[in-house]
């Protein structure tokens, strides 16, 4: 979910090795190539899924793999779909890192990157989206979850004890 | 999710003096009253909130609220409609109770309740149908989540933590 510290999980990720794909990223560069005048990224999102299925964002995420790297993780998943698409390829573990709505929005509020919002309704409004796409059906699947609550080393050894399991 | 430990959280707030509503005998009750002949508890389920609204088992589990009560907890909220049945009433607290789906479906194997089946597909299956009905949204949006991977002491000390910031 927006705000809820999955980049500082990619993070932890990259220092051991891994390759990590950034979903939101492959999104966002497709949307600056193709989305229409004024369309919004979560329309565009929207629009793409409808057109090429579920799974798109993962199938484009899959082109982004460097064929060297020998691990490989995909942050921002967004339905089950995306997972069944990486299962047709292999066995994968999904992690969710939570935090409470409270504490996302004013972490997006501090922040205020291009397509965060500033208003608790908006914040709201975003996450039901992100809901309908289907992200809520992951979390509830999520073979590890890490609570992003506390300290940041509270975080990495949460992270730790999940990469030293893998 | 099946199998999570939910109710075993229900147990704590009991031993606290909370009034809990299992939301899953509420839905059980009128089931057993009200189902067409050879109709499936989910299917009767799906079949409810077509007709009454996506709300429904909320709006029912709150008949059986003790007025006497101080306090009260709702075990097996299914949706975020249902969360919002019980915000028009005052301020709710989510708990996510989670487990990997390995574990619970090791958990609802050995348990085998009436409605628990023993096929991993099924149970597969099961997940995805409480999925449908937006059970993932809830999860997503919880205000606290106990991780039920380790020791029932373990478990305690999380619930513990969740109830002193009460």
């Amino acid at each position: 979910m927006p705000g809820s510290g999955k980049t500082l999980f990619g993070n932890i990720l990259k220092e051991r090795g891994y390759q990590v794909v950034s979903m939101g990223d492959v999104l966002r560069k497709r949307y600056e190539k193709d989305a229409k005048i004024g369309e919004r990224l979560m329309d565009y999102a929207k629009r793409i899924r409808e057109i090429y299925g579920d799974g798109v964002v993962a199938r484009l995420s899959l082109e982004e793999v460097d064929p060297k790297a020998k691990r490989v993780a995909f942050e921002g998943v967004r339905s089950l779909a995306e997972v069944e698409e990486f299962a047709r390829l292999g066995n994968p573990i999904v992690v969710s890192v939570h935090s409470p709505p409270s504490l996302r929005y004013s972490r997006l509020m501090a922040r205020q990157r291009s397509d965060d919002s500033t208003k608790i309704e908006e914040l709201k409004r975003r996450d039901y989206q992100e809901i309908a796409i289907g992200i809520g059906g992951v979390i509830a699947m999520a073979d590890y979850v890490i609570l992003n609550t506390g300290t940041i080393e509270d975080f990495k050894r949460q992270a730790e004890d999940i990469l030293n399991k893998l």
